[in-house]
Parts: C-alpha cells; structure tokens; sequence
C-alpha cells in the first residue's frame, strides 16, 4: 500500500460557485473526496456568486448536479455530511463589502488550507486576486486556483500573470488543466519513466512519428459567447493537447522536486519550431462544422447554433504538425488534432515506431507493419502495444495484433475523476500537475504565430460535417508526409 | 492472404507404423491436414511395423486414435475419405524381402515426394537407411525423418548421423523436434525480427536473465524401458529446452536460405559455456520424483512406477544456468527448467528486463519491478508483457500490470498443431524448422559434460514430491543469482 499524505483542514471558496463548471466537476469531485474519506473533517466549502441564493436552494442545487453526476450511485447519506460543508455567499467581486462578508465565512486558522477557485472570466482574475490580498483574506497557506483559458494571447497571459503574481507566489497560483489530472496522462509518465522497455526506443532513432487527437462528440453545449472567442485553437491546442505533448516528448524529470516535471514541459515547449505566420496554412488546418450527423442523431450546423453569429468563422476543428527541435526528437512529426461535432468521442496518443531495418520474412508473409502504442485517454482508457505476430496455420502469414491494457478492466471499482486528483492536490498545496505561468505564456507564444497567419492570410476554417474526422484537408496534411490518421489504419 | 505453396503428391511411410507416437501424433495430424484440404489428392500413408495385423484392422486402430485426438469435432465422411490412402505392411526392418513388398506399393513416379518417417528405436536409423538405399527404395525426392533422441551422447550422434549420411544428404534428413514447430516458437521468431520495439533491447545490455520451464504433468506414462535410458537430461533438455534457448537467443539469420536460421542457432550452441564436469553441482540440480499430488490427485513415486528398477538414479527433473559467451549475451544466466510430475503443465519463457536506470518516483509508490516478457508455450498459447501502471486513485501507487495477448482468444478457430506443420514441410522438402545434424552434435557436445560430471562426482538425483516445483536445490540454485522462478513472482 502506497504511502498516502495525511488530510489537512481547509477552506475552499468557489468564485463562480453557482456556475457550470462548479456544479458539473467541482461539487461532484468534492462530494466524491468526502464520501471515501479523503477530506479533512474541518473542510468547508463555500460557493460565491453575483446570484442571490439562500444556503438551502444552493446546496440543493448542487445536490441535483451531483445526483446527475452520479446516478445510481448517488448516496443521499453521504451526500447529507457533505452537505454540512457547503455554504452560499451572494458577491460582487469588486465590492470590498463582499470581501468582507466572506472574510467573515472564514476560519480564523491561519494553518488552514485556504483555497480560491476562480471560475470566473479570466477578466476578473487580477481583480479578485488584489481585493483578496487587499481585504486581509489571504494566509500563508492560501493557495488560488485559474481556470484556463489564462488570457487569450500571450500579451494578455503575460498581463494576467504579471498581475496576479503582485499578490501570489508562483507555487501558489494552481492554473489548472484537467487532462494533467486523467489517470491515463499520469500513466503515461509511468510508462515511460518506470519501464525499462520504452525509454531507450523513445527518440528519434526508433520512432517515426506521433499523434494526439482529442475529438469531441459534443458541440458547442449552449457556450456560444464563451466558444465564439475562443475556438478550437484556444480551447483545446493551447492548453490541453500542448501538455498531451510536453508529456510525450519530455526528458526525464531531473530530480523529484514539484517544479522538476514542469521545468521539462516548458524545455519542450520552448522547442517546439514556430510555425511562420506566412505558410500557416503548409502546417494548420482550421475547420468549421456543418449540419450532419452523428450515430445517426442529426446536429445542426454551428453557425446555425443559438448565439452563434450565422457568419462566425470561428473555428471547431484544428489539425496541425508540429515540430520539436532539440535532440531527441529531431525530424519526428507530431500531429495535433482537436474537433467538437466529430464522429466519435476519442482522445488517444498513438506513437509509430520505424520499421524493422530489414525483413527475414518471405515476401509471401505479408506486408511487416511498423509497431504503435495506442494511449487512450477517453473511453475505455488503456495502453494498446500493437505488434506483428504470425496467423496460426502451416504457413506464414503476419498479421498485427494487439496486446491490450484495458484500465477499467483491470482496475475495477470506481476510478477518481481528474478533478478529484486535482482538488486533493490543491488542498495538499503540491502544484506539480499545474501549469506554470511560464508553461502558459511559451504555449501561447507558439500558438499566437498560428492565429497571426490566419489572420495576415485571411485564412477561414474549412466547412466538414457533423460526424465527420474534419475537412478533408486535414487527412491530405498527415498523408502529405507518409502517415494517416489512426481510424483510417487497419490496426 | 499470404502466399500458400502448392501441394505436392507424396508417399509417406511410417516405420513403428503401429506404435505411440504413429497413433497419438501423426494420424491425427496426417487426416487433420487431410481434412482441411492441405494434402494432394495424390497421397498416401503407409504404416510399417514388426507386427501381422490386415489393412482393416490397422485402419480401425488408427480411427480410434483420431476419435481421440479430436474428441466431438471428429468427422466420419473426412475420416472415410482419409482413409482410402492408408495401408499397412508388416515389415521385418533387417529383412531385404520386407523392402520389396514395401516397395511394390509405392508409386512409380519418381517426383512424388517420398517420405521414410522413422519412429523407431534409434538403433535402427542405420539400417533402415541403408536397406531403403539397397534395396532401390529412394528417389531424388525420398526424405528421411528421424524421431528424437538422436543418439544418447555424442558419439552414438556422431555414429548416427555418419551412418545415415552414407544414404542421404543433410537437407533430405529431417531430425524432427516438434517444439520448433509450435506456434508460439514460430511466433517468438515473429516478435523478435518482425517488430522494432524488441530487437533493440534484446541484449545483455536490457536484459537481466532469461528462464526456460517446461514443466509436465504426466510422469512417464507407462514408457519405462525408454525413460529408464534417457532421463530428462536427454529427453528435454538437449532437445526441447536447448533448442528454444537457440530461438531465444540467436542472432538475426543472415539471409533467407533454408540454412540461415540453422546457421544461427549452430553458433548460440557452440557459444553455451561449457560446464566444467568437476563444478557441475554449481550450476545444475537433478530430481527424481516421489510419491505425492497434483491437484489432488495421488501419484506414486518414480521408483515405483511398473518397469522402474526401484533403485533407479535415473533423473526426471533438471534445472541449470546456462551461460552463453558472446558479444550479445555477455553475463545474462539463462535458466533452463524441466520435470515430469510438477504442480501445473506450463512451458514457457520469461526474459526479465533490467531496471530503470534512475527512479523518478518517490520511494512511497512503491517499488519499481522490472519489465518482463513473458512467452509461454502452453497451455493458453500466448504472450504476456509485465510492466509498472499507477493504480487507479488520488495518490501514486504503482503495480505491475499485464498487457496481453492470448492467442487462442485473438485467433479463433482450430490452431493446427506442431505436427500439421511439420508433417507438411516434410512433404513440401523445408527443412527449417528441423534439426542439423551439427546442431544435434553441439547440443550432446554440451550435454555430455554435464553427464560426466554427474557421473564422476557420483550425483545422484534429488527427490521431490509429484506436485511440487522440483527439489528445493532448483530454487536455491536461481536465487543464488538473485532471480526468482517464475512461480514465485508477483505477476
């Protein structure tokens, strides 16, 4: 058994507390914590919003999320002693008064975890982190938690940053990207850093090239006036397929401390070879979808999305190539791809090995094919190793086939969410699986080339539809370089 | 679909037509092949043996063989077809008139592919040969199988090989060992040169040590009079088990010559360390069975099974280290394991990585263990690979895990067995996956000094009971190196 680090006391204030996010993910995974035991029996938990809303009708919203987040499963109990921890503070967060009657919420326990949760707009970060450090609610043991996206290019990162570190520490602002909590993205540092089998062959010399591709089911689920700023390009690549691929691509963490993973990301961040805003379009493909359908269900067009502007070219697809300069990964590409309305709910990492150097087998064998680990982060999370084997029979014929790790067959139980690990890792104060501001600020310095390009080519998204794997021209940029996309191989 | 050579009419004599193997092995494989349309219509198998017995009767006694080899899948309308090319001849080995009588019922067509399958004492492989040749029986398409063991130390090898030498050239001698045409052992060829990930790292630099088991159940199955000769040394070791150390360990064969693969195993056993008669206790354990159980069976004792001398020091266990002295294996032991009346029929082959170089975990995750390839013969045909996943849950805790693949699972259907495949590359005249005269020379070579260390220093065999994992010697033997078999590992 493991070595589990002891609860510690603490406060969580939720900003935007009546909000999706908070009643989706975060009471959920709270109430998760609580029910095996994982939080301190001195936690409380207080949700702030513009709203008013009386302690009972907030808590009973938050029962409803829960409840949906859990169905059968959901335990009226446990949910009754969690329920004890939850309190509703209606605020403004640039009225001091508001900070002040939250002020009054709080534990007078400096020892206490306090925890900030911002789930706001990020416009409103530096002003409720300078009213909190302003109204006296700040401790030693304060830690604050941003949602991304962290700005929407890096000038505003870089102002978001700079602002917010007038009244944190580095080590104590949490900027938080869930696909760093999944239990698949922290096998996969596992994988390679606890196996003597893959490190060695994890280069250029052995393998040929790398995929990441995030695809989504959903559309744009009624945040038309988030998602009309955002698109694809900031949502899902700046943020969570970048850290998919720090994850692949980075050197061994040097030593154990917290900044020591986060020191490799942003070597390869910083390594990644900008994308020169002039052949944007030789490297980036944007897609916009149209009406069509998935699983045969029909889904409306996005431009046809209420709130969306019927002539938006904001983007919901992007495939790209990107290209990591530095020594081990020289020549190898690395495809990213990110989409909502595609055909199936896919997130996977497929590594392709080289080729054997030279084939003992008769041609008649059939055709050797290179060697891939398939990481799936969603569904069915999993590590596949698809190998060459020969058919059973008197003859020789090679065909792939696939040694399988499948987690939730193999760990059975209930898996914690990501949200879970990254909550518990908050309270705990260990910020390791958080992005730096470093990490957000080089990440968007790559992807502001991207949008520059767009912008000095007037380049608009390519229309696919709904159901689909994105423009077409998204399978022409991986084929152009001799690969295809993973659902177009045989195995 | 991979390339299916043609078939080719043939004529095949079985000498010990009437006996164990004929009628436990070869029937079944011959009607099987027969019945999924892999033989020439023009074909046909003639059982020669000592004993009188008419052409019906021989056909009864092979149909019952057949019914039981195949249990409910057997099929009376392919058996009625099959049986239209059996025959039978009572034959007297050293009599010149036997080889006329067999001779006129063979065919006349000198191109057919005539095949003599000894599987007699191997006392008579000389004989047999040089009547076949008097007597005008062989043709440019005549091939000889010999059944193991050829000889019992090197000399009497030597003498066989010489003597039938005279009659045929090497690539008409088919020295069969049907372990090398198991699919597994076919398959372990496949994962080492048809997949990049393994190559590279298989070598005394990634790998720690190797171990080979094939443990039966059965004990020697009313064959006294052979066993009492032979023991394990000569039974499996110098046969089964050397011969899947050559597939383990032997280089990439240098071109796609029927001789390229022989070539390569020759040299892994010209490149066994000899052992030194003198030490041999240091490096090999011997057992003999006792009374005891498996699965809660009760089986009697070595010594008293019927036409056992009960004094016998014959050994029916053996567990060495091996040590092979070349570039590629420089100080990795390899373990080899055999015995009758283990606790579990299981052959398989366990390549244990080495570690990590460096952990980056924190001692609290537990313990990193090393990465293993599995691959194990039977039962359940398949490969297994053992690395380190975090579990499931808020901290880090790391187990190992298996990544798998069972072929009986992946491959539906029925798996021919190592006789389909053998039998049809006798016809077809590949001698591959059959054993060279100086492979089965080196391997004796090897064998016979430990022999002679037994023998000068007097060793007896150690008991164990039936139902066990062999003395207590054979475990001591393997953690006096620091590894453990694999019975006694945590996955």
């Amino acid at each position: 058994m493991a070595f589990v680090r002891p609860m510690v006391p603490f406060e969580m204030v939720v900003f935007g507390g009546s909000g999706d996010l908070a009643m989706r993910k975060l009471y959920p995974a709270l109430y998760h914590l609580h029910r095996e035991k994982r939080l301190h029996n001195k936690g409380s938990i207080i949700g702030v919003a513009r709203q008013e809303m009386a302690r009972a009708d907030f808590i009973e919203k938050a029962r409803t999320a829960c409840i949906e987040a859990d169905g059968d499963s959901f335990e009226q109990d446990a949910w009754d002693a969690f329920s004890k921890r939850l309190d509703y503070v209606a605020f403004d967060a640039l009225s001091a008064e508001s900070y002040s009657v939250l002020e009054s919420k709080l534990s007078k326990q400096s020892d206490n975890a306090r925890v900030f949760y911002l789930s706001t707009s990020p416009d409103l970060y530096g002003a409720i982190c300078c009213n909190l450090k302003k109204c006296g609610l700040t401790t030693k043991q304060t830690r604050v938690v941003l949602e991304k996206p962290v700005g929407y290019d890096l000038p505003s990162a870089q102002k978001i940053n700079k602002e917010i570190c007038q009244y944190f520490k580095e080590q104590q602002i949490f900027r938080i990207d869930h696909y760093l909590g999944k239990e698949t993205v922290q096998n996969l540092k596992v994988l390679r850093f606890g196996n003597a089998l893959f490190e060695p062959l994890w280069n250029a010399k052995a393998i040929k090239h790398v995929q990441i591709t995030v695809a989504e089911e959903v559309g744009i689920d009624g945040r038309a006036s988030y998602y009309e700023n955002a698109g694809a390009m900031k949502d899902m690549i700046q943020n969570h397929l970048l850290q998919l691929l720090c994850i692949v691509a980075m050197e061994p963490p040097g030593d154990k401390s917290q900044d020591a993973i986060r020191d490799e990301k942003l070597k390869v961040l910083k390594s990644l070879r900008p994308i020169d805003p002039v052949n944007v379009s030789d490297f980036v493909v944007s897609g916009q979808y149209t009406a069509g359908a998935i699983k045969d269900k029909s889904c409306t067009g996005y431009r046809q999305e209420e709130g969306v502007d019927p002539k938006s070219d904001r983007e919901t697809f992007v495939a790209l190539k990107a290209q990591i300069d530095n020594w081990r990964w020289s020549g190898v590409p690395f495809f990213l791809r990110t989409g909502k309305r595609m055909g199936e709910k896919v997130s996977e990492i497929v590594i392709e090995y080289r080729s054997v150097p030279h084939s003992i087998f008769d041609p008649s064998a059939g055709e050797l094919l290179n060697n891939k680990l398939i990481v799936r982060l969603q569904p069915n999370e999993g590590i596949k190793l698809i190998l060459m084997a020969k058919m059973p029979g008197t003859g020789m014929d090679l065909q792939p086939v696939s040694l399988n790790l499948n987690f939730s067959e193999a760990f059975k139980g209930r898996k914690p969410g990501a949200y879970e690990r990254l909550l518990m890792d908050v309270i705990r104060g260990i910020p390791s699986l958080f992005m730096r501001g470093d990490e957000i600020e080089a990440s968007w310095g790559w992807v502001d080339q991207i949008m520059k390009g767009w912008k000095i080519n007037s380049v608009t998204p390519l229309p696919y539809a709904a159901g689909s794997w994105g423009p077409e021209d998204s399978k022409s940029l991986i084929e152009r370089y001799g690969f295809h996309w993973q659902e177009n191989e045989r195995l």
